[in-house]
């Protein structure tokens, strides 16, 4: 007897609030776990990682045969793969999160009041944390060290092309866990491929506390579009250097240079330049005589293109385009004012930089950019978690509320107020 | 001719659009206004409402005498009148934001990396927040000076019952803002008494970036059911208290009687005491007789029946249930882990309290109950932002992202990353 539409969607609600309720368990049980207990359980899951390879490489290779079979492209069958130094490179990573300072616990500005009671802020976790990413199955090893390291339960929801492989590493996970006496369930990998059970993941607030996606654009937003559980995130990452009339030549064309050259996909990569009039004669030529030997497609304004004759005509499109490829939209504007009003009218809040040796327009920048990274005089490229010295980053958020730019461990905890008296009460 | 319902909420959604637009474009220009410059605006806005005692006056009378005639009970009435005290208060208020530190361009953290790059954190307004709010209109101002400090743009909506009283409020902050040479549309209280309006309100992400409500628990639940844009916001205040059996039996009387009953409507009011069962003959027989005495009411378990007599049995709504009132549910539990259990499963993350001279189990009570507020020997009663310092509160939220607790200035901005280079590259 087939199985009706209905039915199913409801079987999958009730096995994805079945984790929820687990979930919620187990991040009640961490609540009373210590940072060497974590750690521990960090170290088992590389035990057991390492003593798995065998069984990682024969469930990636059943992925990997699937994907070929279906068509998938070469880049994407890359990314699939979990080749043995992927699998040394994932146990380095949970090493160097066990290797990270525990923010659980940590109580900032504990003050006394006039009144006696005594004040302060102390970190914790989360609660539950649900991921949905795709393909690579390194994150599901990524993103379970840094949810277990911070206190926190998951459910990780990995796309269906690695789903032999990300069982496979949900298998050492549990394992490990279990080796050192922490609940199975803090980390919990969704077993179906119904995309029935994303839905329900993002809809369920009394077991879910926050949802993290990683993956392509179209899949965050829709995520977000639906979610009624908060979702830390970010969609575009149109990022900018404005070459000031009082930048450095040099240090302009090297940092205009890395944003867009060093590498091309990822997010924090430079997508429009905009460049002062009074500049645009000294540093244009020598930026598109290196842009041209890299073959990066120029699309410029008309003022650009008499600087750059060979360069495409920008279209009004392309300033709100993120390429995530060897293309760059290049702009010349008036003023400093200018600048700021095209980065907060067509930017994605995501990192934003100046060049420039004027302190006063330097600090204008940094306070009237409304972006999760403002930069002066570096390369937007260092928009990131271990640039900026986290350690590990679980993604990048250009929400206003709660974590905004990279998101490391801190960003999965959250602060209550601890109170202590003895014997207080209200006058 | 007759306004279709259709056109009339198309009306109203353009009308709120062109408000935020309006948000946006000052919120941009706030982020040029020092702190000097804010005071200042603060100071010219008590200047106003000062001089306009007799028109508040006026336009308050309006607003009781249409309620009269509407049939709002006493107590509405009252909340809704604004006595010359009550503007005196309001004027204390905006002079008390005033004097606040302004969080805003606060830079943390900042130090160098590895790679010679500076990096620290910025604190920021968060840019346009809405607020919706019920008769009190001495909250119009309230909202909109903690707002204007922290360096915010705000729409405020509040009751239709205080129309003329919040229109002549938003006239002295008009006329305030550009006596000090601030963008009338840095506050603009919405027109309209249409509900239509709070809905647009509160699906303009592109305009607002958070959304805070005061009022009901019905009007905030059905603002967070419907609203696209983040909510800063409580439900409930379902507090507990629990006496644990090493409890100081002074102290537990002296707190457990603060809790309840300095004040019954606020949200940190105990609603559910729990009692370990080794020290109940010893403090529940003094408690309550000061129930009685006091006229609380007491729904009790069946083995605290055994103490208290003639106390109601609770039903286990009882233990779910946000009084507000002088009621009071009772419970013995076997031990400190059923405590836990409890608060964490009936309780509404807002404020728990435990008496205890035992430090594990505070410890333990500290890091296990997930509250915004958890207290240690002291009445639940403290919760609040003026007794935890932070000068001014624009409300309490059980949110797990963002402000948690009593939200004041610094729970109305954000942190951007700021980065300081010399020419830097990423290698």
């Amino acid at each position: 007897m087939q199985q009706t539409a209905t039915s199913r969607v409801e079987d999958i609600t009730h096995y994805m609030q079945a984790l929820g309720q687990r979930a919620r368990d187990a991040s009640a049980a961490l609540r009373r776990v210590d940072s060497g207990r974590k750690n521990a359980a960090l170290e088992a899951i590389v035990a057991r990682l390492d003593a798995a390879r065998p069984n990682l490489a024969a469930a990636n290779r059943e992925d990997l045969q699937r994907g070929r079979d279906h068509g998938l492209s070469e880049a994407l069958l890359d990314r699939l793969a979990l080749t043995n130094e992927r699998v040394d490179a994932m146990i380095a990573g949970v090493r160097q999160v066990a290797a990270l300072p525990d923010p659980v616990g940590q109580i900032d500005g504990l003050s006394y009041r006039p009144s006696g009671i005594q004040v302060g802020q102390m970190r914790v976790p989360l609660g539950v944390i649900g991921i949905i990413y795709e393909s690579r199955p390194n994150v599901t090893v990524e993103a379970a060290s840094l949810c277990l390291k911070s206190g926190n339960a998951c459910i990780l929801r990995g796309g269906s092309e690695a789903t032999a492989s990300n069982a496979a590493i949900a298998e050492c996970i549990r394992m490990g866990l279990e080796d050192a006496g922490l609940p199975a369930s803090a980390v919990q990998v969704v077993a179906t491929t119904d995309r029935a059970a994303v839905g329900a993941l993002i809809t369920m607030p009394q077991f879910v506390d926050v949802i993290i996606p990683r993956g392509g654009k179209s899949l965050i937003a829709r995520i977000a579009a639906d979610a009624t559980v908060p979702v830390i995130k970010h969609l575009d990452g149109i990022c900018h250097v404005y070459i000031d009339a009082a930048a450095d030549i040099a240090k302009a064309v090297a940092i205009a240079d890395n944003a867009k050259t060093q590498r091309y996909s990822p997010c924090n990569t430079m997508e429009t330049l905009l460049v002062h009039v009074d500049i645009a004669a000294q540093v244009l030529p020598s930026l598109a005589a290196i842009y041209r030997h890299k073959g990066v497609e120029m699309r410029c304004c008309p003022r650009t293109r008499e600087w750059i004759e060979d360069a495409v005509e920008a279209s009004d499109a392309d300033w709100s385009t993120e390429y995530l490829a060897p293309i760059l939209a290049i702009r010349i504007v008036d003023d400093f004012d200018r600048a700021i009003e095209h980065i907060n009218t067509y930017g994605s809040q995501h990192t934003d930089a100046i060049v420039t040796e004027n302190l006063t327009l330097a600090r204008r920048f940094l306070a009237e950019v409304d972006s999760s990274s403002v930069i002066v005089n570096a390369s937007t490229r260092f928009a990131d978690g271990f640039e900026y010295g986290l350690g590990a980053e679980i993604g990048i958020s250009t929400n206003k509320l709660h974590a905004r730019g990279p998101v490391g461990l801190e960003g999965l905890t959250t602060r209550k107020y601890v109170v202590f008296g003895d014997g207080h009460v209200r006058g």
